[in-house]
């Protein structure tokens, strides 16, 4: 488990790396109550990613886990592996990513600017993380997990201390779940403050599963989402939080997810990924229906997307 | 001429109708001061132009020049006629909007949703505007111009108002010109805090022209940037401003445009229309160069635009 001064340790770590995002209000009546929406895919690398890959690099380097002649390594085609990749060369670390051979090219294209090494192994991203895993053991490289490290989490909880100075009280915070690693961050930095829920979509219900299950289980995973929350199995950082602070599961459609994203540019002109809708969409469809009055923030998380499709 | 209490009232006039629009940090480095960017594009319908839309239908009505049941007049295929049939639709108040045949069918679908009437005449944009206040004068509607009427711009400076909330201390504010209604409105609400650059394309230059002619005159206009900046010539109003406050103007080329539109895309993941890429523009090419330690705010003020070519 990791505890709310471990965020605090990692939010005094990262300072100066990461942007710190804004808050903007969503328009008056819209919900039952006055409701928030953090605008977190202006982050660096385009996702929430780039606050725990930060503080994940500069806790190793600062106790000595790292060795900045060897460097780190990671598994993601996606929005970890880009985080990773930035972060690495901000902080002028060799960093090597392991992707499917499937993964998307554009993705590839954004990680390898970064300088960052790719190799690809497998079509499946199971076979890209086993071969980083023996990789980082033989090299001594830093494995960097793409969320289920105590100090990835601690940096997206940053998320949680940054809304408590930026809204005035609230009540429910709602976050996109993949592998978990953000609402395990939120969750804890808001215990005692806010709930958390997380959504996900029906097609990758990484949260809901485990939680019936009594803990992670591998899902299926498809869907429009699939690209940022296709995690297969919720992280154990994630569940141990989730059941310590109560954060419950909401499932959304594809559907929903994608009006909820037209939504937001047709009426904010807001670009985002599938995935990083979910918290709005659950409010959209009423998968998730806030009690009168009651004060909501939604996160969206990423924009590594293709917004051709807006027009 | 207007004075900046037109603007303070303006800001009371239009207070919950508009979206207050955050400001985020320039990563540090950038330039060669510090730098914000204000995220006007959020703004309902899409560009600043919702503000002077609002004032000047509520200032009307207020006043009575307005009749309610004979509604608003207004000419424009493109950003103005978005905000003026949305601040219509808002206020209950019937709306015409008169474009050019050649008017985009995207942004004049998003007209016809907010439930105006559209009228096509001719082909360009003059035999529009000529139909509109003809239809003015004949029905006894108000007629709202685009840039040019003291409300139209004192409502467009209300953004200067909120900067000086918003940025503790700053030198330059830059934004984009076409008719110059924005320009000449953040200028005179920071008369005497900040300075104020008007940014525009070669392809059209109405400040440029305008102020080595001694007064607006009609120049060509062309470009990537002609649907947002296209008016033919600045405005009498804006001039005025510009003289009397000391407005600098500074060129950009179409490429630049293009550049830093990608560039918001690619760094930040925003999408912004190419005329509102303009200030930014004019600091990545250098056409603008900030002396050292000068402080700079960038108006990013609209994005009705298709960003399909963003990939």
């Amino acid at each position: 488990m990791i505890t709310r001064a471990d965020i605090e340790q990692a939010r005094t770590r990262i300072e100066g790396r990461i942007r710190r995002t804004p808050v903007i209000g969503v328009d008056p009546g819209t919900f039952a109550g006055p409701a928030w929406v953090k605008l977190e895919f202006l982050q660096h690398s385009g996702s929430f990613k780039a606050r725990g890959a930060f503080n994940r690099i500069l806790a190793a380097l600062a106790d000595g886990e790292l060795d900045p002649a060897v460097g780190t390594v990671a598994a993601s085609g996606g929005n970890a592996g880009l985080a990773h990749a930035f972060a690495a060369a901000e902080l002028g670390v060799p960093c090597t990513v392991f992707v499917p051979t499937t993964a998307s090219a554009v993705k590839l294209a954004r990680i390898e600017r970064q300088g960052a090494r790719i190799i690809q192994v497998g079509t499946e991203y199971a076979d890209a993380y086993d071969a980083a895993v023996v990789q980082a053991e033989d090299s001594g490289a830093l494995f960097c997990h793409a969320y289920d490290q105590p100090a990835i989490v601690a940096g997206a909880g940053t998320i949680g201390l940054e809304l408590l100075d930026e809204v005035d009280g609230f009540d429910t915070v709602l976050v996109a779940v993949g592998g978990g690693g953000l609402m395990a961050g939120v969750a804890t930095a808001l215990a005692g403050h806010a709930r958390v829920v997380g959504v996900e979509p029906v097609t990758a219900p990484t949260l809901t599963e485990a939680l019936a299950a009594g803990g992670p289980v591998d899902v299926a995973v498809s869907g429009v989402a699939a690209d940022s929350l296709g995690a297969r199995r919720l992280g154990e950082i994630a569940y141990d939080v989730a059941v310590a602070t109560g954060v419950g599961s909401v499932l959304v459609t594809d559907e929903d997810l994608l009006a909820a994203r037209r939504t937001l540019w047709d009426y904010r002109r807001i670009v985002v990924e599938h995935g990083a809708a979910a918290p709005l969409a659950a409010l959209l469809s009423e998968a998730y229906v806030p009690v009168p009055d009651e004060r909501v923030v939604v996160v969206l998380c990423g924009a590594n997307t293709d917004p051709s499709d807006l027009v």
